[in-house]
């Protein structure tokens, strides 16, 4: 309840051939017992995700994969999985099996790490029980390429190198741009537009919310939260106006008129689309919505599986703007979870959700995705700044932003 | 994650003989095939929590309990476990076997939910299996002395006249009274001081305070959110001064000389001492404090087990206030989770945690079995502010505390 996001830990994942000693480094990296540890090959078929704390590394997210050098249906479903697992992973772990050495699963699994531009650790457990001779480990590492360190998880030998290791291998850049902190000076006053609607669960504040405040927090700034409805009266009780106003996007209209012309003003969305991905993407998808043609397809993608509404954003409102925008119908997919097709170039638009629930990797590989196959996304914050015509002053913060949207 | 919290859902706990069809019901008031249902009695062996939205009720905690007719060791202690889930119920929900029909289970069970005051509903599921006589049904009735609907949990018949029942009787008060939202009016303006200390979870603010902020909005007034250095600038810097400062109880002292004598100041533990249990004993307790002696037996109590600082408050910090208070050796002991202990006695003091994770029913109990055993008992918020010399102007929003502190 009280726990870091999962958007925003580091996620480390474990790869390896089955029973190569996955589960057991993970209890090992953490002290816990909370992987099932089994002698018998193949216990993990999905991946599993374990939120935990490595000290001194802070909150991560370890995965721990299902080994995939399995063969028959199942081995080809298993393998699909862990190859998704790499859309998000900012740091693998490649467990090395003593008996079996360095495979050609193992060459493939770096060759598939190393495309992705993802920091690679590896390692052979159970050294206790199977100690390579130290020709036969140079001769490894010479097949493979790389360093492999030889710990135990069972005796902990090794561990606390590979800890260090792991702090040493983790890429500066994973989390991204602050949500919100880079763009304001100690000091400065942030009024946030938190709109109490029926999607709002009872008791609580939503996820992007929570983070805005805490990052304007962190750098010594302050904030007004308040309603749309008392924005106005909240903006006028400030002897020195804010730095900036952030909205949630559905009330980006109400907002913009309450707001003076001489206040920056943003939304939650925009700040999460440019802490997990890459605004300027997002803004160059935005533009292609005025392209749209009648009888185009839009691919609406969603990173979790939420209740739905009678109005859902995704399912109703959305496909209710772009037909009113493009005048006529539009053909319309939706992906919610993990799903992401691998082909997508049948689409004109792909409309993401903020992906308040995906970590910046893989938003970051959707995006390269669509890049690649010239596919425009936009996300919903983008999205509903553009249909209200007002994205270009949503903008203000981000100059780069505005002059693609300007081109 | 954008979860209601637990702490904060009516609590609906089932009750019933092994293989009654608990968890066949729960699944169909919920339509998910969540819980195992099994034909083997006995399968829950521990109460298994389930967060629930079960609409038009709303978010709730469903708890299934163990059959607990059962004989043997393992019986002793699913009898212990479902007695202690009585201390949070809101609402129960017996579920007769039609094959066993009211026994004395049935009937202990009764008493000791009524000895509580938790209204109760009894239903006899598989009603299509085996239907009663419309006659054995009124003996059951009369037996037990309750109206028993008959419901399946497999066809769903009853299973909406059941969700009607349980709105119904569900308690009023169950929520207690607001976080703060009472205390306000339209328009009004709340500060609240959150400091971000090396505890505070990376990207998140704690439970209390996202729950304030949301219950100010929902009351229709704003608030500033600063840590404890910028408060005195972010005050400055309304032209209304506000209705009520609130700080984490860490930075009290702090607080207490930047908030001017005019304003109200309180803490986010006070507020959730109201509003999850009964301030005005928790004041009693704090009076408490003034007459410990050395030697006396302190329990401390949290209702989590969570991760611990280095000064960790509960471990460490406030057994220091406290022996500093009493000026020598004070001997303690700790609790966590749902462990609380039936005796007590034997403590001259309790102090419990902000109790963040335990809903307001289980915060009463505990209260009221502390009342009867005539043992004090403070909580952490309360405590600190009367170790740093400003509960009375802690207390200031609520002046029926205020009087018991003066008597």
């Amino acid at each position: 309840m009280q726990d870091t996001p999962k958007g925003s830990r580091l996620h480390i994942a474990i790869f390896g051939r089955r029973n190569a000693g996955k589960s057991s480094l993970i209890n090992a990296l953490t002290n816990q017992d909370i992987a099932l540890v089994s002698d018998i090959p193949g216990t993990t078929t999905d991946p599993v995700y374990k939120a935990m704390e490595i000290l001194p590394l802070g909150p991560v997210m370890m995965i721990d994969t299902a080994g995939i050098d399995d063969v028959g249906d199942l081995g080809a479903l298993r393998v699909e999985r862990t190859m998704q697992v790499l859309n998000k992973t900012d740091l693998a772990v490649v467990v090395i099996d003593p008996a079996a050495g360095i495979t050609e699963f193992e060459m493939s699994l770096k060759e598939n790490i190393s495309k992705r531009n993802i920091p690679m650790v590896a390692v052979v457990n159970k050294a206790d029980l199977i100690t390579p001779e130290q020709d036969v480990l140079a001769l490894w590492e010479k097949e493979l390429d790389l360093k492999i360190y030889s710990l135990s998880a069972q005796t902990k030998l090794g561990i606390e190198e590979l800890k260090r290791l792991l702090i040493e291998k983790a890429p500066a850049d994973w989390e991204g741009t602050p949500v919100i902190g880079d763009l304001l000076q100690g000091g400065d006053t942030v009024v946030l537009v938190v709109p109490i609607d029926t999607a709002a669960p009872k008791g609580r504040l939503i996820l992007p919310q929570v983070q805005t405040i805490r990052d304007i927090l962190d750098h010594d700034a302050s904030c007004v939260v308040v309603k749309e409805r008392e924005l106005k009266d909240a903006l006028a009780n400030l002897r020195q106006p804010p730095r900036m106003v952030v909205t949630d996007s559905q009330e980006f209209l109400k907002v913009d008129a309450d707001t003076p012309e001489n206040v920056l003003l943003t939304s939650f969305s925009i700040l999460m689309a440019r802490h997990k991905g890459d605004l300027e993407t997002l803004v160059a998808g935005a533009k292609a919505i005025d392209k749209l043609q009648p009888g185009d397809k839009v691919l609406i993608a969603e990173g979790c599986t939420h209740h739905r509404q009678a109005d859902d954003i995704g399912k109703v409102k959305i496909p209710r703007w772009l037909r009113q925008s493009v005048g006529g119908e539009l053909h319309f997919d939706w992906v919610s979870g993990i799903d992401f097709p691998q082909d997508i170039s049948q689409y004109q638009l792909i409309v993401h959700c903020g992906s308040c629930m995906l970590n910046r990797r893989e938003m970051l590989y959707r995006l390269a995705v669509a890049r690649e196959k010239q596919v425009p996304i936009v996300n919903y914050g983008v999205l509903i700044a553009k249909i209200h015509g007002i994205l270009y002053r949503a903008l203000g913060p981000f100059p780069l932003a505005q002059m693609i949207l300007d081109e």
